[in-house]
This record gives structure tokens, C-alpha cells and sequence, in this order.
């Protein structure tokens, strides 16, 4: 990724700008089911575009035998789904990594659950009926700006396999209502399992490809980099991870939790991209215990935990992981890259509880 | 405000926790009218909490002649009102201050309008009887958290006076929708013309009290201080302020901006909450002109300017500043306080102009 080097500085101008602009999910939203949408992460490249749903038409060429332009009433004529999905940011963690790469600074709050709505990515592809020879898809959005020198509008590709798996949407609704711009409007793609920068915003066109795809933001942006000179392994599928809504009350400033000492419910909830949960554990002081999974809200979304803790005074540090059924575990070390994706490094929290009261 | 000193240097990790926390809206985001609810600002002084609206009770008390609790169908049973209101944080600018202030660390973007629906405070406190000798009204909400060492329910008051304006609403829906969570729900106060510290979130109590209330954000925080020993002045209403939407597209590290070269409408909105905006003034590399104003949205919400710009190629700064009618004007060099509270200092936005495209 063209830009600044990773660093042991302190936090830059340009990270607080981004910070500012992109909104995480407070971690004691993850008590809701489904986030609500003013709490759903949100990670824009460039500006969100102004896109006039009335005019707005979706292109589907390239190697295919139909050509398609289809208006949104297009669109939204045929048979919908709903699916609950699970969304993150690829460059969540970042800012937890040392040296850290610059970039949109999350620590762990790039996450969200939404029920999204739309038409089957394949419906819509069996129209057009893909060409023998296609090998991938490409997917461009609306927003436009410079990215590492490249002036570019946002454009990721899904190998053709991926984009007929069934779960994959055209979808225009989030929660049972359209969507609002930030989201996407008026049509954006979900990939369920994938990590957000497949999900493209705005959609515009959709093209069949018979070569791989070198944009940007597939062959220099979200790659897993040893350094700037390595090529690196493209960031796909969400990796496996449990984070914890921080018991008790916060300091505002610090955001050191204080807890009273007696029963606590810890709670949180857990996904993976790869295969669905198999197992929480949750470490008071270091020490390992399983959690109570609840019931899956669904295949492609975050699964609620439960672990009860008998809080004893003092400081204590609070840990919870995931390990999913291909056996994929949190690490407890870091794995470092040079773009900062896919950190999910354990979450640890210190608390102090307090007697008496 | 108890706490760290304001200082030079870099940004705090305390600073990234809150930033990666709480949310701007991005300023392409003034191009509507009313603010998407995903995308209005918020800041959350501890944690959202979770209230169950069937079992949420509305306690007005105090200096009155009939008490109440009321339940939040008894609220909606009464006569509904609806206000458009551009809110901001009184911290809004902060990170712009030098020494910079530690604490939620704003730029510009700690703003947002909406369509608030509810019913008006005076009919309430008209039911409850205010008693004589009544000075203050005291808003407590369900937020709980540590600040500056004190432990506190997030709590401000109002004068009397104030309380009974007529726009100022108990508030139950936002932009047509009932308040999701982190807006309050069910039940927030609104005051249009105020900073966001008066628009008490998750309304739970309402207590009509003789003496000034010295609480911890009436007392401590919001205050204009000149340094720490400074009592200060309280902040309260939303000080006179333009922001534009900036041209063109972004790098997405840097956010700086590419324009073409040709004409280049130049638009954005401005506020006041001590009079209507009477004038908006756009520079050019320092040159300043008037802008032209569009109707106002309402007596409450911020309004609407434009100016069109021959772009030629090169560097320039793009200003923008407002004047309110009571002669409100925003400063070109700082006001420092010691909380960074109000800062309204003009913004500026370095373009790029690029030609032959």
C-alpha cells in the first residue's frame, strides 16, 4: 500500500482525520442483535457520493451473452431476500499493532450486524448468462478519489465461484429500510463472510472479466504484506474472533471500567468468515474457561456468549477468544503485516471492581 | 474539567479510544438538508445504555404541585410537535486548539440536523404544576459513568426560562423514526439553539429545584475557563458557524482535494444559536465575498449557501464564515478556553485545481 511507513510514533493528522470521518460500533452495542444502522461501522474511501436513485442504472457487461442496464424498479422486481450478516473491517486492530501501520486507526470496533435485503447476486448474473471464459467479476462503485497516487473509482473483483455462491446479494435495503447513503444507496453488494472492502458500495457496474483484476484495491490495497516490496497474499474472509461488551461503568476520559464486586454476566458475541463458532473461552487473570454459546442468529452472523463471573475486588484483566469449526484460534501474540488487516489478536480489558457499596 | 492538561503534543491514546468511539459526520454529508440518522454526530459521555421502553418511567418531580411518572404511551398520548434542529458538541473544533485540550478530540464535523418529534417540555411541566420559587429545571438520564473522579448519572439543568420555551421538546422520534438507541431512546430532551451537553440523552427524571444545580457538567465541565482554577463561564448556546462541503474528490490518507479547473459550485450550511444567519461569506485565498443565502429550513436548522468559483489551475485555500443578525461573527484566530469549548474559528480547505482533464 503506497503511503506512510509503519511507525512507533505517535498517532499523525491524517490518522485523526480519518478517525474522525469513519464511525466504529461501541462495544456495548454488541448487546443488540442486529446493530442498529446509526451504530453499524463505517469505513468510506473517498467521499460518500451524491447518487440520484431516479436516474441510477446498473451496468452488467463485459463477457456475457445479455448485456444488462437495469433500473432500481429493475431491480427491486425481483424476488427478494433477507439475510443477517456479520460485517468487518478488513483494517480492524490496526492501530493495536506496533509498529502500526498508517492508516484509519481502529483498535477493535470496526464491526456491525445488519438483516440486508435484495436480489441474489446469481439472479441477476444468470440474466446476463456469464460467457465461458469469465473467470472473475468486477464491481464498481460510484465514490471516486486518489488513493497511493491512483486516481480511481473504488472497484474490487470476486472470482466467479464466490459471486454465485447464494448468499451473495444485490441489496437495497438494511433493516427493513432503504438504505441510507452511507450504506450504499441505492444498491450496494454483500458478500457474507468476506471482509468490508468486498462489499462494494454505490454499485455501478458489474463486469465479467477473463483475466484477473489488477486494480487497486485488489493488487496493492488489502494484501497480507511482510513489507512494501512484497506482493502478499490477497485479505478475503473474515477472520475468527469474540469480542466482549466492557462489564460494569466506564470512565469517560480513560474508558477504565469499574465494576461492583458480587455476579456478573459477561456477554459478547463471536463470528468467523471461514466456518461457523465452535467455541468460546472466556480468561479472567489469564485463566481459561469455556463460555455458553447462545443460539446462531443465523449462518452468516455473529453468535451471542455467556460466561458467568463471581467478581472479587481488586484489578483484574478480562480476555475472551474464538475458534471456529475449521479449528482457525485467535492468536494471543500478534501477527504482524505491513497494511494492518485482519488483526484479530485477542481483546483483553482491565476492570477494577469494586466492594462495598 | 478534572483530567490532563491541554498540551503540544501528539495525540493521546485516551484521545484515539474516544475518537474511534464516538462520531462525525462527514462533512459531504452537508449537502442534506436533514442529516441521514447514520450519519448525524454523537457523542456518548460513558456507555449507551440499555432501557426497556415498557418499563421506562418519566419521574417529574421536585418543586411541583403534582408529581408524575409517566409511562412513554402516556408521553405519546399527548399532542406531538415537530422540529427540525441542527445540533452540535460544544467540543466541536477542539483538536484544532493549540495547546489542544484532552479530551474528545473534534475537528469540525460534531454536527448534525433532524427532525425531532415529541411533545413540547411546557405542555408536561404545565401538567405538573411548577411551584413558586422554582429557579431551575435538573434533566437526569440513565448514562452512568466516572468523570473527573466523580462517579454521576449524566445531569444538566436548564433555567426555568428557558425549560418553557416552546421548541423545546421531550423528544421520541428522529427523522420519522423512534429514536434508536444511541439517540436517547425512548425518551431525550431537545433544545434547539444549545450545544449537545443540554440535550439530555435517555431521560429518566425531571426535577424542578430552587437553587442552582452545581452537578459535575453544569459545574466542572462546560464551562468557558481560562485555566483550571478559572470557574468560568457555562457554555450554552451554539456559537455562529459556516462549514463547506469540500470540493471535489479526496485522497483518502490525506483528505486533501482535487478540483477541476472550470466553474466549481461551492456549497454548505450555516448556524447560529443566538440568532437567524444573516450572512455567509466565502474566501478564495483570502479574498472574501458574500455568498448567496437559500431559504431557511426552519427557525432552528442550519441553512443553506452557495457561491460559484472560477477554478483555476493551481493551490488555493477555500474559506468559508458566517454573521448571525445580532452581529455574531466567527473569529479568524482563536479563542482559546482551557476544556476547548466553542470553538468556532473559520475553516479552511487547501485545493488542488488541476487543469487539461
Amino acid at each position: 500500500m503506497a503511503g506512510k511507513a509503519p511507525t512507533e510514533g505517535p498517532l499523525t493528522a491524517d490518522e485523526l482525520q480519518l478517525a474522525t470521518r469513519n464511525r466504529g460500533m461501541p462495544l456495548e452495542a454488541l448487546r443488540y442483535d442486529v446493530t442498529p444502522t446509526g451504530l453499524h461501522y463505517l469505513l468510506t474511501h473517498f467521499d460518500i457520493p451524491a447518487v440520484d436513485p431516479s436516474s441510477w442504472r446498473l451496468e452488467v457487461k463485459g463477457r456475457v451473452e445479455h448485456p444488462l442496464s437495469l433500473s432500481l424498479a429493475d431491480v427491486r422486481a425481483r424476488p427478494a431476500h433477507t439475510i443477517a450478516v456479520t460485517l468487518e473491517c478488513a483494517g480492524n486492530g490496526r492501530a493495536r499493532l506496533h509498529p502500526r501501520p498508517v492508516s484509519q486507526p481502529w483498535l477493535v470496533e470496526a464491526i456491525g450486524t445488519a438483516e440486508w435485503s435484495g436480489v441474489p447476486l446469481r439472479d441477476v448474473l444468470g440474466a446476463a448468462g456469464i460467457l465461458p471464459g469469465a473467470l472473475e467479476l468486477v464491481f464498481t462503485g460510484a465514490d471516486h478519489g486518489v488513493q497511493g497516487d491512483v486516481e480511481q473509482d473504488y472497484a474490487r473483483s470476486l472470482p466467479l465461484a464466490q459471486a454465485l455462491r447464494p448468499e451473495v446479494l444485490l441489496a437495497y435495503a438494511m433493516n427493513g429500510r432503504p438504505l441510507e447513503p452511507q450504506h450504499g444507496a441505492p444498491l450496494r453488494l454483500v458478500v457474507p463472510g468476506w471482509y468490508g472492502m468486498a462489499q462494494v458500495k454505490w454499485l455501478r457496474s458489474i463486469e465479467a472479466v477473463s483475466e484477473p483484476f489488477e486494480g487497486y484495491q485488489q493488487s496493492v490495497a488489502y494484501r497480507y504484506q511482510d513489507d512494501e516490496a512484497d506482493r502478499g497474499e490477497p485479505v478475503a474472509r473474515i477472520r475468527v474472533r469474540a469480542l466482549m461488551i466492557p462489564p460494569g461503568y466506564p470512565d469517560f476520559l480513560t474508558r477504565q471500567r469499574y465494576v461492583d464486586a458480587g455476579s456478573v454476566l459477561l456477554q459478547g458475541r463471536a463470528w468467523s468468515g471461514a466456518a461457523p463458532v465452535a467455541r468460546v473461552e472466556v480468561a479472567v487473570d489469564g485463566r481459561w474457561e469455556d463460555a455458553e454459546l447462545e443460539p446462531p442468529l443465523g449462518e452468516h452472523a455473529w453468535r451471542g456468549w455467556r460466561y458467568a463471573w463471581r467478581a472479587t475486588p481488586g484489578e483484574h484483566a478480562l480476555s475472551c477468544r474464538a475458534t471456529d469449526a475449521a479449528g482457525n484460534a485467535q492468536p494471543v501474540q500478534q501477527h504482524w503485516n505491513y497494511q494492518g488487516m485482519g488483526n484479530n489478536l485477542v481483546q483483553v480489558i482491565p476492570v477494577t471492581v469494586r466492594s462495598g457499596r
